[in-house]
């Protein structure tokens, strides 16, 4: 077991956070092991804004659903894949394949959770914030994005003011699948459902009676967000 | 610093590996990392094909452009995003919107970024393989992958026989905006190509005559997997 290892095993979203600001140095260390991430082909599709205004902060919590840590949180950064950095340097570049959206939102995750598990191994906590893709157009507007780059989460930072459990994850036999794709036994899930029926039903804080199965399958049998289609199309992304 | 920072700014992509294995503690440790990874919602969309069949990996080396150390790496992890499992639950779920592809990619990311890490932590390295979806569809017929879910990237794990320089990355000035996207400054753009001509010209294997300008502009300049949209919708994702 490595220290690497314990702060990847010990993550937990932290939603509330203490008044006191992340200083610059511990900024920076978790600003350049995002840059340190890997890149798809060397693109360096990544852009990431930094939200400082205290105004931009309370209308980004409000669009992401109400969500108040985006305000609180020491520091908000927004990722964006950006292929209007390519466009400029080059007009002839057109990042409308969908294969480049894929790149964009992977290369994205992976930034992103480089800066992530650098400020918990510092004390630190966070929680991804894809609520504010509930309003992309408004908040590509709020951010000014030009063209070709298009906003796909948030990352709240801060120093923590809880200490929530763990949340149970889906065990490795569901996820892990060896030589080609194995069917769901369903008894793995009724035994995991089992067990978020107990978390959901003691922890701190949003206590409910739900499982695994009810909360996420209602929430895709149902639309989800059908204007993220519309949005990178009129950004000239994911077109063909 | 920290000993999590420290391992996340060492990275290299590792395409070199001894013959040793992972033992099986390690390997253990590196799927527990990828699963205490976030996940949107909860939604727990990621699934991961161990490839240990040999002539599988001979094939998906050959199916990723030819890239051999698909096949020589001790492991390699095919990231898939994964709906079937939902569909297979709740035979009401319909995960053809885009916004669960961009939650897929994203999720796959982030996990894969803590396998990644949990693995370099302990003194091995890796490479991901976007390649793989050069020939996604052949890809995912050799995994038997199901409707609803769908190859993205592989990883590929071992232990280094290789000790490749750090390559230099886009600045922060570059990268992050401050409240509202900032136009490009190309005096940056021309610094960072200067710097990767030298690199490119003076690294251990690969040298080429070229800026960093030069390579991903060529890229995005013609067509980039076209082929993806298709496969996806085929898949029943991202078609609205």
């Amino acid at each position: 077991m490595t220290s690497t290892i314990e702060t990847i095993l010990s993550h937990r979203s932290i939603r509330k956070f203490t008044d006191q600001a992340i200083d610059a140095a511990q900024l920076e260390s978790i600003v350049q092991a995002g840059l340190a991430a890997s890149s798809s082909s060397m693109l360096q599709v990544v852009s990431i804004i930094r939200v400082t205004d205290k105004e931009k902060r309370q209308r980004l919590a409000h669009l992401a659903g109400d969500q108040p840590y985006v305000a609180s949180a020491a520091e908000f950064l927004v990722f964006c894949m950006d292929y209007q950095r390519h466009f400029t340097i080059n007009p002839q570049v057109n990042p409308d394949f969908t294969e480049l959206t894929l790149i964009g939102a992977v290369d994205c995750g992976i930034m992103a959770q480089n800066c992530l598990l650098a400020a918990e191994s510092l004390g630190l906590g966070g929680v991804y914030i894809g609520g504010l893709r509930s309003s992309a157009q408004e908040v590509d507007e709020l951010l000014n994005l030009p063209q070709h780059s298009a906003v796909l989460f948030g990352l709240c930072l801060g120093h923590p003011d809880q200490a929530p459990q763990l949340k149970p994850r889906l065990p490795a036999k569901v996820i892990v699948h060896e030589n080609q794709y194995q069917p769901l036994n369903l008894d793995d899930i009724n035994e995991y459902d089992k067990t978020m029926q107990a978390y959901y039903a003691s922890r701190s804080s949003n206590q409910k009676q739900s499982s695994w199965s009810q909360e996420v399958t209602s929430k895709l049998a149902g639309e989800c967000r059908p204007h993220i289609k519309g949005y990178l199309n009129g950004k000239g992304l994911a077109k063909r």
